[in-house]
């Protein structure tokens, strides 16, 4: 806490020196406890300038997610109630759906540095290393079973408008779970569900957003079909305040969600790319061609195939054939 | 094995003596390993004569779940092709979940003679002394998530089956998981569900039946609600002979239900007791009053209110105001 309260005088200016004296004074504690904190600052990795008879000033922020930075002034009501921070985890969805059985509350955010066993739809993988966001938010929505997949679309309505409010990168949400920057992922959901046959227990949304990591963190053949935020945006990304963007927004978006779904439907048709396009959607067995007219209020996809049928398709794998015009 | 082979002798004839020797020949052991398997058979609580010069006969069958008794001739396709039985355990829907988690396959039954935290709807106990059947189901369906709740009306459909079959009692189903004589439960299911957003990972479907249990095993505000089949037939049941029935309908109606949920729904609406009745449905903060004219194809019981409205209601506790003419 204090160390907290020295940080945030320090960072107050990144030019001016505060003395240790000041620091001691206006936090209340003795100069050695403003030295000890100061050197476990160095620690985490802030580039601290000792500068005698001037004092301390930060020289290098590191890019790591802090839980009292990501906390402040965060004004959410649902959403980030709770935050667990990890620097690693096998998987934050499975590390949020042991805590959701075991009755963490609604709004509970499990968030990691890194994942080692990151997981995608479909029993896939999804490669997890350092500078990247991963976090899962555990929600308990009173919503009858069928309503359960739009919560996918909810997460990607927030996480969409979050980086389309932070970086300056277009981005557009692929049907039912990715987000795209002209074509490659940066950023999938996850929905994890554990139900009883007429009530939802507990839902997990996972969320990973490819933010500053090395394309070569990734292996060579995903290399042309995912990108990051750093890349598309020709600049470094801070984390921290992306993922508090994120978290707003899906406090925003959730209550819309739980108030009327339709809101958030309409949201989704406004920040989709898939919708237009003619498209091939693959699952369960077969491939389906056709024109992706919309989505219905179950978010499943409409699908008018060339023989004027119409198909509403609730999973699968969309390549987009040709681009809206 | 050689135990079960003695056993199986044994079986054929209640009164005639099985020396031996017969049996050591005849099963292609040792005497003296005869003599110790049939002291094991009496540990497990068998009543075996042993009369000199004669030899061996059963006096007694204990009511207790063999693993081989149930396999026996069971010739299922799907359920039953693992069972894994157990002295006790917490929950067969929670050790099941654990197990499926882990990749158990299909149709893998847990079994257990006595449940420590036996589970019901809606975070509810389902009490579950000795005497009674306690089994789950590990189904994997490649079904869209909307058709899940359809599995425990076909749960219902097979254990009403079966009850019919062996038992002589007027049992039905009241929507959505209980299976009633007269008005008093005698079992129940609790279908649980692990899912993404668009898919099913795996489903346990639990079943208990109050079978022969002491009617003094149950608090006593639970005893006017609760029956069991050994009361209401008069008889004790055998729990073995019950469960295999129970384990073949099982069989059939899941293989039914992936074929065509239609026969399942229509199966069910023969065999309960709500569709017809005037019904007071309590769920989701409000209580429903109507006629309950039938299931829709998603499970749901379509309620006819007196202001001519129709509902279709997903969940919710039902009690019958005036049963059908």
């Amino acid at each position: 806490m204090y160390k907290e309260k020295i940080l945030n005088l320090l960072r107050l200016s990144r030019t001016a020196y505060f003395s240790g004296e000041e620091l001691a004074r206006k936090t209340g504690v003795s100069r050695t406890m403003v030295w000890k904190h100061i050197k476990s600052l160095e620690r985490d990795g802030f580039g601290i300038e000792a500068m005698p008879s001037q004092g301390y000033r930060i020289t290098f922020e590191p890019d790591i997610l802090r839980q009292n930075d990501i906390k402040q002034g965060l004004k959410t009501k649902v959403v980030g109630r709770e935050i667990h921070l990890f620097p690693e985890t096998a998987s934050t969805n499975t590390l949020a759906m042991e805590m959701a059985s075991q009755g963490a509350a609604e709004g509970t955010v499990v968030i990691a540095e890194l994942q080692t066993g990151g997981k995608g739809r479909l029993g896939r993988k999804w490669i997890s290393p350092k500078g990247n966001l991963y976090l899962s938010v555990i929600l308990r929505p009173n919503i009858p079973m069928h309503k359960a997949p739009i919560i996918t679309l909810m997460g990607a309505v927030a996480v969409t408008s979050a980086i389309r409010n932070l970086c300056n990168v277009r981005v557009a949400i692929k049907w039912p779970n990715d987000i795209l920057i002209a074509n490659r992922k940066v950023s999938g959901l996850l929905t994890e569900m554990s139900a009883e046959q007429d009530r939802i227990r507990h839902l997990v949304l996972g969320i990973g957003v490819d933010v500053n990591m090395e394309q070569d963190s990734l292996p060579p053949d995903l290399r042309p079909l995912v990108t990051t935020l750093a890349a598309e945006a020709g600049t470094k990304i801070n984390r921290t305040e992306l993922l508090r963007e994120i978290l707003r927004q899906l406090d925003c978006w959730y209550r819309a969600f739980l108030n009327n779904t339709a809101d958030v439907l309409r949201e989704w048709e406004k920040l989709n790319m898939t919708v237009g396009s003619r498209i091939a959607v693959s699952g369960a067995g077969e491939t389906l061609e056709g024109l992706a007219q919309g989505i219905d209020e179950e978010g499943r996809l409409i699908v008018l195939r060339d023989d004027g049928s119409t198909r509403h398709v609730a999973a699968g794998d969309v390549t987009i054939v040709k681009g809206k015009k």
